[in-house]
């Protein structure tokens, strides 16, 4: 294939001290990060004069770990909440993505399409809505729900919950607000649109009470991994958030989405696909693999089993077990689940059961000098494997301090990302058209 | 009674480009301020700089009036959602408290809970929660319902709802996290406690993840005037915001109010009532009453006339009157409903119709130079029919400027008002308890 004239998108995953389950027990981190403001402010500062695309948050509506005592060593348990979150950052950034998780489970669309329409007014067009029908089951206790709501069903909801925030967006036209002081009038009636929606799960009459968002419909962005996400994704998502093992499978996964889309009408430059990665940088490759070992060593056993648990499966009790030996007999799971590629994994390195549940917290890093990072992204963004990445710090701020101020230029260098931002909006930076209104197409016709 | 030795307590209403429903027509008026976050940031700005207590926002979910002819020539048809407003606002200022209005009639207290506790965190202690039933009716057909729940419902959900979302915010101890890094505890796991609400309207099972706000609990704040508003107010409400007539009917509100709190064992400090009240100030009153009449020849009569009709009913048609005649005859409804009363005033004072709706818009204005509006303040505040007030600004930034710089120094001259902020959180500036844990207390015990 050609080379690409296109460049690279880069996102920074927020966590609170960092994205590696130790992160909080490293020197240099602030432990206190979750409940300080400042400590965000002082990143999304960072990544802006890094050029990145956007920030990105994930969320869970539901404390997330039954097992209290590994949760307790980990500072998982308590984060601020995305939309005052990303709010807030948008007051003190100028130019940066703000993309918020939220999920069309345990929300209501009138809601929603408010609150990101109006993020996207503040921030001036660079809001973005991370969909998701929500992993974790425990959040329907929180919703008035004895059981998660199903698979099928989450996707059908999704799907509907979807449709109607996108026509709330498109309430008003883009020019519906005249506001002549002279004649008296704020808004054009003929321009305002009711949206009247009654389907399977929603009945929402509309119309929104913010105006059209500056980017026409905030960035949506979806990271499904089933049949039903992946479909999802294909017919409405503009960046898609995957986590492939290699630089074939994300080959293989960027052509089948694109097929996907084209067969709902959409152009392959209208889905941005970002794989995650978590570079551990260095001067040397040496520097680069102390940092990434000083962090791994303190991975706390009992969070380390829990990691072990979680994949394994609940029925192996490792607890009496020496750290240092083999992983005991244990009969595989489904072929190829992540159980039995676990184990598989054990077996063939011979890894003793410290050095698996590293292998799990570890999770893919990209350990290296700027060049060997740069190297990698420029290989799989020439394979056609992505179109940047979401990239996961592992230590805050000192990860994204040594990317902003290494990676990027190198990538800068090679032509591969920018050197300023161009735009003003995420859909901008992201090089994605501005949807037309839906109502407004209507009127005009061919 | 003896002279107080307390302070008033001033919050400012927030409105796009003023409280005045011809604001936005003004001259000075920014028209567009409903888009631009800016100019939110200027007022909140300046607020700060005159030491107010809090900035509000009320809010409704759902585009609010049915007659688009009147509506669109109106400023209210569109705004910022107040939780994304405030929490961007909280990045831009230091010390002002931040009260944000939400119902709980079409919302979940689990999210309600995490974005208030999240702002608490933010902002570090300036949040607060107008808990509001929903005046709107038209809500309900955002949010799947044919018809507006019931009055008598709603409040035994807002009840409810309440109770939940304070539990929640008890979910961890102050004293919860440890983050030890060197023993790898980040929290105490018996410092965390599960809600399992199970009620009427509810079932949830918590604990929130965000940890416990640095007020403790956000500060409550609550405007129902029916008889379950003012029962839920003297329950749980530390902030109460009123529309009294005159000075007598506001201190018998006040003392009622205070008494049935006693009745639930609340102290009269607990508890601080704001009347709303709308001030036009000028160096004499010459220019006060012409900056108050300035506005109100901004009118649009269908505005006016559409004012009227909200008040009287939509049996009265003023379509074909001359505006500058009498109310045509019309019968009065309900003894002491507002449609009684407003057709008494016009036959009393003999208002044309025109007239008649200037009272409608004026709304009860203050008009005087800074010592007047602090004269009346004072008779107010020490007469106990309030302890502050709630600002409405006629126009933004203008009135809010020769509020701060005129009548705030008045206050201050007369000990009626702090000249600095003496603490940093809105409980602190209230002079209000932070709540103690609901959970830590079963602990502790006699
Ligand atoms: C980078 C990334 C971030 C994600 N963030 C969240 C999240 O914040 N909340 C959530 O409930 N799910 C999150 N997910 C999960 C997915 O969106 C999706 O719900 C999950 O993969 C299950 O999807 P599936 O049911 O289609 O397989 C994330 C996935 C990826 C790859
Ligand atoms: C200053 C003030 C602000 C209010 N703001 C709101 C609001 O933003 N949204 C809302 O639905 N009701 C608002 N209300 C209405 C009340 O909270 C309450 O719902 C209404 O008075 C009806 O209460 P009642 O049913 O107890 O009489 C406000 C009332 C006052 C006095």
């Amino acid at each position: 294939m050609s080379r690409r004239t296109d460049q690279l998108h880069l996102g920074a995953f927020l966590a609170n001290s960092g994205h590696h389950v130790a992160a909080w027990r490293h020197p240099e981190a602030q432990a206190d990060a979750s409940q300080d403001f400042e400590h965000f402010k002082r990143i999304a500062q960072l990544a802006e004069r890094g050029k990145l695309d956007a920030l990105f948050i994930a969320d869970v509506v539901a404390l997330w770990g039954h097992h209290l005592d590994a949760l307790s060593r980990t500072a998982r348990a308590e984060h601020f909440e995305p939309l005052t979150l990303l709010s807030a950052l948008a007051a003190v950034t100028e130019r940066i993505g703000l993309i918020a998780t939220a999920t069309t489970t345990y929300n209501e669309p009138y809601h929603i399409a408010r609150k990101f329409a109006s993020l996207d007014h503040i921030s001036k067009g660079r809001a973005g809505w991370n969909l998701v029908t929500s992993v974790v089951a425990d959040e329907a206790w929180n919703f008035g729900r004895d059981q998660h709501v199903d698979h099928p069903d989450r996707y059908r909801r999704a799907e509907e919950f979807h449709d109607v925030v996108k026509g709330l967006w498109d309430s008003w036209d883009d020019d519906a607000f005249l506001r002549d002081k002279a004649s008296g009038r704020y808004f054009d009636p003929g321009k305002l649109h009711v949206l009247d929606h009654q389907g399977e799960h929603f009945s929402v009459r509309g119309p929104l009470n913010v105006a059209r968002p500056p980017q026409g419909h905030p960035v949506l962005v979806q990271a499904g991994a089933s049949a039903d996400g992946r479909r999802l994704a294909a017919r409405v998502a503009e960046v898609i958030f995957v986590a492939p093992q290699d630089v074939e499978s994300g080959q293989a996964f960027y052509r089948e989405l694109k097929e996907q889309a084209a067969g709902f009408g959409r152009g392959a430059d209208e889905i941005k696909i970002l794989p995650g990665i978590t570079p551990f940088v260095g001067r040397t490759r040496e520097e680069a693999r102390e940092r990434f070992e000083e962090l791994q060593a303190l991975v706390d056993p009992l969070v380390g089993l829990r990691l072990l648990a979680d994949t394994l499966g609940e029925d192996i009790d490792l607890s009496g077990h020496d750290l240092d030996g083999p992983l005991p007999d244990t009969p595989p799971g489904q072929r190829g689940s992540r159980r039995d590629q676990t184990i598989a994994l054990a077996r063939r390195e011979n890894l003793s059961i410290r050095q698996l549940y590293l292998r799990l917290a570890g999770a893919n890093p990209a350990i290296g000098t700027a060049e060997d990072i740069a190297d990698l992204f420029e290989h799989w963004f020439q394979s056609y494997a992505c179109d940047g990445f979401n990239v996961f710090f592992p230590v805050f701020p000192g990860t994204l301090e040594s990317f902003v101020e290494q990676v990027v230029p190198e990538l800068q260098r090679r032509g591969l990302f920018r050197r300023e931002y161009s735009g003003r909006t995420l859909r901008e930076h992201l090089g994605l058209k501005r949807p037309a209104n839906r109502f407004s197409q209507e009127q005009t016709g061919p």
